[in-house]
């Protein structure tokens, strides 16, 4: 498993698992005390990690940052921190059941204290959290830099981040082993499904659900698709269809998405994260505030008023976020403009050239859609960080609310208007299928393959440097190398970009399916690239991210189940809109629209109730952690009743304190 | 505090809490074999209580049981209790933690081993605990009942309780406290509120939480009532005052049913049961099956099969339900034609007879209504018993959903059916009316009045017999008598019909408040009396009651709130319906209908959005919550990291061992 070692100042060589890059010009004091931080003992406050600096690449004489440092621990080491982190393993009887080293021996995979019990990606996430767990003592300043103030009992790491002097923190790849996975996950073409357990083994629980997700989502559509091809090819065009299609459309949307909580459950079930705990929520990285008392923790640390916090919010970012939607109406009317005038330029003189011209607008509209959600994506990170929330999850929370209000609103602002307003039931179709094909090119290619160039470009240099060196015969970079490449690979920013493609695709999906029932199809094909080029990026593309230990999608689960909430209501309007509909009701439209409103709201109190009934947890799960539950309450029952017991025990180990 | 005291057979004299009455043909090898498992030692698997029988009353020629038994017990044991239970009191630093006897002198009301830091209420629920969960051994019937089974491990006293041998355990009740706090409660009229802290600490937190909910949901109804009495005054036809007070009515029904959360979850944390863990739910009584072994404990227990309940509820209970549902209509029906009847007499002769006989059938119709949901309740708690649920939460879930069902359709579908079908506006005010103040004086009379006049009668009756053998100069009955005279007190079946009479009182407010504004008048009218009739039932007229540590009003804010979202329909299509909206929209019903449609999908997104956004436990109790879990992992931190400081302790524990 370990490929290359690294001697700690000690002697003793260790593998390294964490790099730390620190700024270049950082002093020299406070370089010699972090590391010695990091070194020292539990009991002295330290995190007892080894660290060692990484030696001089082959071009050494080039300007390169030399504070790069390898992080590493013993197996004691990190099993305790398995312990602190509360790791879930599989235990002896086939449970999973939180770790700790009083009975490590009693876990189904743990052999003596050595490898294959601990994934790499578990020690670095593990690595990671003694890291940012390393608490300032008395230190009022960093040695060396005064304007870096330290607050007793806070984390050392999250205040360097802050202030700029540790540039960046990340786990190192594992070659032979990314190899492996690479190979089985998207080197070759296949019809098997993808290596979860080892994406997960390798990246962790955050990435393999969403990796899960994707292919479930995936699977989740080929019913819709195989319903839609035939309409694509046989020209169905009654009404009468598309009304079974979105039926169909909707009972499958909701028991889709109940379908994989439970789906879901059982994943961080076999994968133990279902029913760990979360640990007490660090102040994130960016944020600043005044000193004062922490009401929770007692403790003097920055605050920041709630108050003041809420201003900002609804003075600045709503307004902000208002001004960006109504931009975003303008520019859609300004393709509607457009629209417009191609459509007046075929008319008069239609030829092929004017038929290809029809296309056009909407092609600009789908460029313009994702130039102008990049842009706002900058200016929503740059505002919820201005809000200056303490906790990571309020920040993320925050920004995924502004994104995805925006985002929608951008992508499917000009299909309402054509559905609803213009009611042009044969431009919306067009306009569906121009939006979801242009957005599909763009993201694959934003996404993969522009990264993954630059990249090549950058991997070129760097060997063609190390070739003028030396003679290289495996070809394999020495670790110096290796490790100076992945400091300038980009950084993955989270499943957060790839859970919006899939939203905004199951929105094109859901919203508008009975026009449109090819769009399943599309998403489909999409998807099964999809899942090839994200692979790509992660094994090719980008550093290794840390392992996030999530249960569930958490908040993307709440959006999609608010889409297809969304998605009730236009099929509906819709289904109601539709001429043979309409004949049914030759005298009144309003009981016409009467008729649509009741279904539409028996629909949605359906959608309510299948949500209820549906458990979130399957059986056999809910049992397995009923009976961990009950085990831990007899157990705690045992300890309160049986004072004797514990004399018992107390004699028996002054028996073995003398005897020692 | 204690009244009356009762000689232990090893003479010791305890305070009698709970009274056992088992059948009069009980075994007597039985009784000797239960009466010494309670006294047994906690080591022995007892429960280690002190019991004794009741000595005979004044009467003891009649026929009267002899197997009635006082249970009490030690300082020590009700407060070794108090920790098994979980039960939460004020620390010395105004927090509310888990009670233990380790550091049972950090909490701030303990003195001594002495009264006062545990109610009776408590220490009732303690000595219930204690009983419920007196555990089988190897015993495999109970002895002189071979028809009495055991399983080791599950409860004594339930197993009793199923099999008919146990008749009833229910706490005594404490005649001066409970004369202190009938005083207070509803002995005076006057304008202040309810002695919330008082009922809790005499009949626990759940009770006290159903009348404060009845307080809130009073007063939040008076600005409701207030805006609806000039309406009555001035005969505000004119439906553009109706609007504005349904919307005034849609926000305020959603506000304050979030705000209750907020208060509820303040009472609930002052009171200590707001992080209160649950413990592990034991089958009830009534469950039986075929022995097998749970998948949970792994224990030998009866076990029924989940296929075959399902089998039960829908092949039976729902179709069961659905027929109910179907006669409610069909009285329905006739209840219009009566009503149809009584129109065309009052027309041909209109005179004041005939001008009384227009309300008769509404009232005949709401006493029908009254009768056919008791009856219907009758038929539902039969059902459910019969689908054998194992635990008590879901029996009550199931029974809830049941009745509430069948009460909202009965006692509603009549004023929907003239809404919407007949759009009969003035006879839907009237039949509104009715059928609201004829259910509120049905309700007063039978679950107050009634009973009272029943057991003030048996009082008497009891009074005379005491009279005729001694003259009492106290008034006071001896502690015999008035144990007997409190066991056949009728029993309150927990605080379910109280909720439920709120929840139809909520829906004749909510639904239809934009035609007669006047409801709000008359439920704030009734819920003034129903806080007194209440409480005197409470005191007077049942037994005590078991305390329920409840933490929330539970399903019922559910139910609450799903009436507040029925309520947006009902109220934008009543509004949608009125002849003023219809005004502006001369050309278009359609338009009307739209836009009637787009305003209630607004409103109830924003229903939606509010609940998100305001936080369900207010700032201060988040950050107690906060830093108890803070300090609890605090302390499990040390704990895991100091192995060092436990060997101290462990020296220190060895030189006080070798001291004593």
């Amino acid at each position: 498993m370990r490929v290359s070692l690294v001697a700690d100042s000690s002697g003793s060589r260790f593998t390294p698992l964490v790099v730390l890059e620190l700024a270049s010009d950082t002093n020299q004091d406070a370089i010699a005390w972090l590391l010695s931080r990091i070194r020292d003992q539990q009991q002295d406050g330290g995190a007892e990690l080894l660290v060692e600096q990484l030696g001089p690449g082959v071009d050494a004489q080039e300007k390169e940052n030399p504070n790069v440092f390898l992080v590493g621990a013993t197996w004691q080491r990190l099993l305790s921190g398995a312990e602190d982190v509360g790791l879930f393993k599989e235990f002896n009887d086939g449970s999973m059941r939180g770790f700790t080293c009083a009975n490590k021996h009693d876990f189904k995979d743990y052999q003596g204290d050595g490898d294959s019990f601990l994934s790499m990606a578990e020690c670095q996430y593990i690595i990671k959290h003694l890291l940012d767990t390393l608490r300032a003592k008395q230190e009022t300043h960093v040695p060396g830099h005064s304007e870096v103030k330290l607050y007793p009992g806070k984390s050392i790491v999250r205040r360097l981040q802050s202030k700029g002097i540790l540039v960046q923190v990340f786990p190192l790849h594992e070659k032979e082993e990314l190899k492996r996975l690479s190979f089985s996950w998207y080197g070759k073409v296949k019809l098997s499904l993808q290596p979860l357990d080892d994406i997960r083994h390798y990246y962790g629980e955050g990435q393999a659900l969403y990796f899960c997700f994707l292919e479930y989502f995936t699977f989740a559509l080929v019913p819709m698709a195989l319903i839609g091809v035939p309409y694509y090819l046989f020209d169905w065009e009654d009404y009468d269809k598309y009304v079974i299609f979105a039926a169909f459309n909707l009972v499958w949307c909701t028991v889709i998405l109940e379908l994989w909580k439970r789906c879901s459950a059982s994943l961080a079930y076999r994968w133990g994260t279902l029913s760990r705990k979360k640990a007490f929520e660090e102040p994130r990285p960016g944020f600043h505030g005044v000193l004062g008392f922490n009401p929770v923790t007692g403790r003097e640390e920055p605050l920041y008023p709630h108050a003041k916090r809420l201003l900002r919010i609804y003075l600045v970012s709503l307004p902000f976020v208002l001004l960006c939607l109504y931009l975003s109406l303008y520019v859609m009317m300004i393709y509607f403009q457009m629209e417009g005038w191609a459509l007046s330029v075929h008319d008069q003189e239609p030829s092929f050239w004017t038929g290809v011209l029809l296309f056009i607008p909407s092609i600009i509209y789908a460029v313009v859609i994702e130039v102008m959600n990049l842009i706002y994506r900058y200016a929503a990170e740059f505002l919820t960080e201005w809000e200056n929330h303490r906790l990571e999850s309020s920040y993320q929370n925050h920004l995924v609310l502004k994104v995805l209000v925006f985002n929608f609103f951008n992508c499917f602002a000009s299909l309402f208007y054509i559905a609803f307003v213009m009611q042009d039931m044969v431009l919306l179709r067009q306009s569906l299928a121009t939006l979801l094909i242009t957005s599909q090119i763009l993201n694959q290619f934003m996404e993969a393959f522009l990264p993954y160039w630059l990249q090549r470009r950058r991997n070129k240099k760097m060997m063609r440097k190390v070739q003028k060196r030396r003679t290289l015969e495996d070809k394999e970079l020495p670790l110096a190398e290796q490790v100076r490449l992945e400091a300038d690979m980009s950084t993955y920013l989270g499943t957060f970009d790839d859970y919006l493609e899939l939203f905004l695709l199951f929105g094109y999906v859901s919203l508008f399916s009975c026009v449109y029932p090819l769009a399943a199809v599309l998403v489909v094909l999409n998807n099964i690239t999809e899942v090839y080029s994200d692979a790509f990026k992660m094994c090719r593309v980008f550093k290794r991210p840390f392992s996030d230990p999530a249960a569930n999608i958490g908040v993307w689960q709440l959006a999609f189940e608010a889409m297809s909430v969304i998605a009730v209501v236009t099929n509906c309007s819709l289904i109601g809109m539709s001429p043979q509909v309409k004949a049914y009701f030759p005298d009144s439209e309003s009981q016409l629209i009467l008729w649509t409103v009741a279904i539409e709201h028996v629909l949605l109190a359906f959608k309510f109730i299948l949500s209820f009934l549906i458990p979130d947890v399957p059986k056999p799960i809910q049992i397995s952690l009923a009976r961990l539950e009950f085990e831990s309450l007899e157990a705690l029952k045992k300890k309160c009743v049986s004072e004797p017991v514990m004399l018992c025990g107390l004699l028996v180990l002054q028996r073995s304190l003398r005897g020692g």
